[in-house]
């Protein structure tokens, strides 16, 4: 079974019980509306060594910011301020005291470069790997909550940054090559915090999430929770230096945010965007009634055989 | 490091960064008011094979049930109502499907009880054990939460159940002895949520807690934590069948709820309690001014070098 596949089957089986006011699985984070035009979120993400990373190529520090960096690009992701998290660890002995005073300064260090609290968690020996689990919570009004559901045929696609980095960052690693630039995005990834703010607050932007496990296989999640096609127009999707339109099609872990928007609205949104932030939206694609992701070359249909990052 | 050493190290790290209106790190929980009235709790346990289970002593169903049952206990001791969970699983390649769907029908069974929805979480294969994070959310008037801070000198101290059962189940666990009543409860422990509901909703109730490492460390938090001393009759602990008073006093994992109470009602709580419920309040002892936890026995102080259980 697929990680998706064993989800799917959760999902089924706890359909029949009360929601409590909770959204259910689908989205970056489940959404809880707590009254005052307010809404909580809340995202968990589990890391263990060998599948997400590994010891001897990333050190404590970077591995404790990026295990709070990507719960934090999926607040971002619903438009959501990221506001405490919760950290479980489980420290193998070769992990003791030393390696986790670093990782903590590591999660420190983001924790305050975003303003976000740490409320609790646990903390534990392993008799193997060593394993973190992050659950983050945000908040934010009603009205700017974004979701991977309400992308609209018309609706312009945009990635807020360039792709592939993170990918290239990562054969560079595996081929031993560790301190090379894109090494060190793949190791250190700075999630979208203020720009899944202010894309919140836009109300031309309709469905937004992050790009964790690649283009190719993320934006099918906006297309089947939006009921919903797109066409991608392969030369506009923006590869980052070292990397090539299919890295930056199909590898994961880049956390930029995914996003449609307003057709009447876009052009004007990009461009207030490049203000505020100093770099551009790209646009590379439009939503259709569907079904299905069409990859475009030149303006043709190119069946094209990629997929994202499978961690699974 | 202990555990508790590394918590304390964390919370000065972090003590700088802006709470976002979160109370820290100390209680079972970590508390947030959302306005109206209303407080959410915040708790994550992080269970690791070997340290925590062993996959050989107990049935996948099991583990998906006790997983969640403590962290409803803990939630339960705030004086909460558990609403929903995050659920991140590490799944090793000889615990796959079959072995996460019966998990899963544990954890279900157990959200199903007590009308808890699944939120999210995350799941991941594991190249070496089986790791299991739960986070829980819970919910209650902010005039209902009970913390471990808030026991005052005079307070009745009661444990809401007799304790012993687990410790004495694991002992039968590790010696072979799997069908053990003791046994059973050790793997399958029930927490109590309707019990700290209701004692939530009864002002004479000051501080509460869930005992999960023993009394003899427990009931030191809520000393520590209220700035106050205690004074426990050593024949009052309510040893369970199958266990003696040490290892009431000092063995993991009862769930059972810790509680202090206003001296002048503490009778007429335990009156209705037992009406309610069906079962007593044991009274154990008194909250002093402290310092320090004294042992009694026959009424004269009695040294006793009584330690709860450390899983770190």
């Amino acid at each position: 079974m697929t990680e998706f596949g064993f989800i799917d089957s959760i999902k089924t089986l706890f359909a029949p019980l009360p929601d409590n006011g909770f959204e259910g699985i689908g989205d970056d984070c489940s959404v809880l509306s707590v009254g005052g035009g307010e809404s909580l979120v809340f995202t968990a993400d589990l890391l263990t060594e060998g599948v997400h990373f590994l010891r001897t190529a990333t050190s404590p520090r970077e591995l404790g910011r990026k295990s709070l960096a990507v719960n934090l690009s999926d607040v971002a992701a619903m438009g959501a301020r990221p506001v405490a998290t919760l950290l479980s660890i489980a420290l193998p002995a070769d992990a003791a005291d030393a390696w986790a005073a670093e990782f903590m300064l590591g999660y420190r260090e983001l924790s305050e470069e975003f303003g976000v609290t740490l409320a609790g968690g646990d903390t534990t020996r392993s008799l193997s790997g060593l394993t973190i689990n992050v659950t983050a919570i945000g908040r934010a009004a009603d009205a700017h909550l974004k979701r991977r559901s309400d992308a609209r045929p018309g609706d312009v696609i945009f990635t807020a940054g360039e792709l592939g980095t993170s990918g290239a960052g990562l054969q560079d690693i595996l081929a031993g090559r560790c301190d090379t630039p894109a090494a060190a995005v793949h190791r250190n990834p700075q999630p979208q915090v203020a720009e899944g703010i202010w894309l919140g607050s836009r109300p031309e932007v309709r469905a937004m999430m992050d790009l964790s496990d690649g283009l190719a296989s993320d934006l099918k999640h906006i297309l089947d929770r939006s009921g919903v096609g797109a066409e991608v127009a392969v030369e506009q999707i923006p590869a980052a230096p070292g990397a090539d339109v299919r890295m930056a099609a199909c590898s994961g872990e880049d956390y930029k945010l995914l996003l449609t928007a307003a057709p009447e609205a876009a052009e004007r949104l990009a461009a207030d965007f490049r203000i505020r932030f100093g770099t551009p939206l790209h646009s590379i694609g439009r939503i259709t009634s569907g079904p299905g992701l069409v990859w475009l070359r030149n303006g043709k249909p190119e069946p094209l055989d990629w997929h994202g990052f499978e961690h699974y």
